[in-house]
């Protein structure tokens, strides 16, 4: 079987200009980043287009080991619904890099539906993630800065600084360091820590924000931590947002690539799914809207984490409402929440998977409560029984969902044809009523209560003595009217990542509440949240090479 | 008076493909990023042409708060050479982005001798400086995971580990930094830090490299530190080279730009000028110099390290030597170097001006030294009086100099024609005798007491405890027969900052000796090196913004 990047190499990409011309973007606007890339300016923006055409949301059951293919489905669908004669663009996160070094490879779909340059694009792409980096870091820098300055200071406790480092690298040892050794010309010593780029708060504020100006607000509003008599400081305290905002100028326009169908792609930002929003950019998401009949996006992790938050914040945020919802499910997956080892999900199971459907149930529930009729795509793989396949439909057909096989990874769009037609249907036709599960003008605790047993299904809220306190700070800070952005396990529809299946008689615990206030969101944590990975014993890099005609090898 | 950025933002930019057309390249061969800037593929170098064309290199005194402006002489006398009808690129340094956000602005030359998009290139241009980050970054993380793997351990001591991470920001607090912090899961505590990314070993590789297989061969040669049982641990045994070579693979080709008067500008690769070759890459050089009749170009600080590396280094790695070097100085720098103090240098004073001719008058003999004929070229500010600069001329005709005044900064090439014919003249005529200082055969004692006696006037060298014992490792690796990089303060010809002019009757004390065994050098620590600069009370930062059309303000 041949692997992502063979394909990839194989296919026959057309100049980026072509691709634009798709879309009825004049060449000449276009900023080429070589043939195949490109940024387009936000003057394409328009939004009379952008409310009519259709958005579709393609979310998943929660994430296992077994894999479920979200991205890949993405990318096929939107591939399908241009064979049906739908114009479609498909608008993606852009992947991380270090991981790329790390287990996984890269992050771009796979096999026939996987969008191009890979290499490209799971590297350094057009710089996005750098500049993210470096305005970050400017702000860190900023910080320490004035600790430093006597002339200038502003009075900041050291130990009340949360804004710590970013690296899009996967690196353990800079979890925990300190900083500032070395004596009086070299800053002030304290505890801080590198987060990989993804987890950024400025990756959150770009992927909210909606022009250059509002990207500056959100930015100067970052809150830095507090002075020695408790006065709170902001990023526009030490005048950084325009600096910071000078180092995203490029970044902040979304990126145009193409799926290996030729079929538009837009591809910008990539914030975690967990302590953030989980999906790309609003300028993304408007700009693929303004310039073509059908979008496709995606958002990180189940529907519980991802999906919820593209609603309640991001839609929220940016006057948009999805037109359908694909929910991606794999019978192997379905099979390990019902409790078969890993090892085991290819063997014919249904009693396994008739034990772990009940996370299938619980996602369309949830997907109710939005007012959205749920399509459910089945992502076949060659071990799954027709018998599997049935149990599915019929659960599907007893809650009154449409569901589709699909087979994109092996034959790209041609493997979405039934999807795309049932999400066209549903997205010209479906009586969507537009509900979020929550006011925003309610209290923080009536929302994380809403959030964890309508779509969780916990039994009640427990808040430990240091999210009480959180709490107060929030009030006091008067950020309490902020939507909420649970930072919790993706692994499980509740807190406790061993909870496979669809967990009941649970407490949600929030363990400590941090704010976004750039962002502008409540992250209330409900475990331990990764935001720097390590390598593995036998890193990827390993792997990885290049020739001497700028030919990668190594990812896959 | 106008702001570099304001004479920027006036001039008129030709698209890349017509720069590109100067040159003969063909636009599909181009690798855009935007409209006005590109990457060349290596394929356009030409052996038989870099051979044969004219390499200038401008230098200059020994620098002085009071500025010497020799990129904006580069700048000019390439647009001047231009203008006297010979086809001309000026091939430079990338400038580093840290030092934006502190001090001094951008870097990209001056008034009508800019380099353009000045924002972009003072920004983050095409992703270089990142790619070198990240690349060197990733070999940090794989020797931490290192230190941290059970199963595939290569017993790495930590305490003899060198290699530190790298950041293009002006962080001073992130020089002495202790990771690994936070228990067994989270790497292993030891001290270490970050440079700024310009003072990476990367970088100097990338700069020396000729193509991906050398540029390979030398990541592979980086000395990373011993193993417990005092075995040298190179990364090679990491297996990273390939992967951080991945990472390079758009950053080993050079970037087209623009001057403001179009003519085109190679920019490529920002080695430091202390501790490592202080010049544009090898391979923008040998790009410059396979498309066009005369290449200008510079080396970091003054003769006595840019240049002397430049020769001693890089052109014996690369096979290349210059066909005419230019000194540039300023009265006022002169003045300074005579006593007079920082203030007071607009200020006519002939005596302040003879007692520091002497650094003029050494740097020009050092020139001979190489067997150059050497060309003055006294870079004119308004306040110069007419006896000043009637002065240094009689000096340089008293030692059988050319020189001419230039007004590059007021008049672009205009004001650097006089220079333009002088160095063509002598490019085409000189008898050049290529001689370098010393023979890479000789001991590393052998090669610095050539230096330091020769070059910076020094009566002997002497060595620390901990320079003798860091000799020895230089042997026992094998690597005694590379060339020196001598670390020592650009601010006089001496190893002591303070000593201005012509030192004499000094002694240079080498501290200690490190190795870039990748890059290809020896490097002797002759003093306090600034690896990773700080920002002032005052931030230039504060200042920067962009507005709505992405129009930036603030640099300069």
């Amino acid at each position: 079987m041949k692997s992502d990047i063979e394909i990839a190499h194989e296919a026959k990409m057309k100049p980026i200009t072509e691709i634009a011309g798709i879309l009825g973007i004049n060449p000449d606007d276009l900023i080429p980043y070589g043939k195949y890339k490109a940024k387009i300016p936000l003057s394409y923006i328009d939004k009379e287009k952008y409310q009519q055409n259709k958005l579709i949301l393609v979310s998943a059951i929660s994430p296992t080991p077994a894999g479920e293919g979200k991205t890949t489905v993405s990318i096929g669908l939107a591939q399908g619904l241009n064979r049906i004669g739908k114009q479609t663009t498909v608008v993606l996160r852009e992947p991380s890099l270090g991981p790329v070094f790390g287990i996984k490879g890269g992050a771009t779909g796979g096999g026939y539906s996987q969008v191009l340059p890979m290499e490209d694009i799971n590297l350094h792409f057009t710089g996005d993630f750098n500049a993210i980096e470096k305005a970050h870091n400017l702000l860190a820098a900023l910080i320490d800065n004035n600790l430093q300055s006597k002339k200038r200071s502003l009075g900041i406790d050291p130990r009340t600084v949360k804004w710590k480092r970013v690296m899009d690298m996967n690196d353990r040892s800079l979890r925990h360091i300190i900083v500032g050794l070395g004596g009086t010309t070299h800053g002030v010593p304290r505890e801080t820590g590198f987060d990989i780029t993804a987890a950024s708060e400025v990756m959150a504020i770009l992927c909210l924000a909606e022009n250059m100006e509002d990207l500056k607000q959100r930015l100067g509003n970052i809150f830095v931590g507090y002075t020695y008599d408790k006065k709170p400081i902001y990023a526009r305290d030490l005048h950084a947002e325009g600096a910071m905002a000078a180092l995203l100028r490029d970044a902040i326009m979304p990126n145009l690539v193409q799926t290996i169908e030729n079929t538009p792609a837009i591809i910008h930002g990539g914030p975690f799914a967990n302590i953030a929003q989980g999906t790309n950019s609003v300028i993304a998401t408007k700009m693929g809207l303004s310039l073509s009949e059908f979008v496709v996006t995606e958002a990180g992790f189940g529907f519980d984490l991802g999906a919820e938050k593209f609603i309640d914040i991001k839609c929220q945020y940016a006057g948009l409402k999805p037109s359908a919802v694909v929910l991606v499910a794999t019978i192997r997956a379905l099979k390990y929440h019902g409790g078969k080892p890993l090892k085991e999900v290819s063997q014919p199971d249904v009693e396994a998977l008739k034990k772990g459907i009940g996370n299938l149930q619980k996602h369309v529930e949830n997907m109710k409560l939005f007012g959205i009729c749920p399509v459910v795509a089945i992502n076949r793989f060659t071990t799954d029984t027709d018998e599997e396949v049935e149990y599915i439909k019929s659960v599907c057909r007893e809650m009154d969902v449409q569901v589709a096989e699909v087979d994109v990874w092996g034959k790209g769009g041609e493997g979405a044809i039934e999807l795309a037609k049932i999400v066209n249907k549903i997205a010209m036709n479906c009586p969507y009523q537009h509900k979020t599960l929550y006011d925003w003008n309610w209290t923080p605790e009536a929302k994380i209560e809403t959030l964890a047993k309508k779509i969780y299904g916990a039994e009640a809220v427990d808040y430990t003595a240091q999210a009480k306190e959180d709490l107060k700070k929030v009030y006091s800070l008067g950020i309490d009217k902020l939507p909420i952005c649970m930072a919790k396990t993706q692994k499980s529809l509740s807190d406790n990542p061993d909870l496979l299946g669809r967990p009941k008689d649970f407490v949600v615990t929030v363990r400590e509440i941090e704010v976004a206030a750039g962002a502008g969101f409540i992250i209330p944590i409900t475990g331990q949240i990764m935001r720097m990975p390590g390598l593995p014993d036998e890193p990827a890099a390993e792997r990885i090479d290049v020739d001497n005609n700028g030919v990668i090898s190594g990812l896959f």
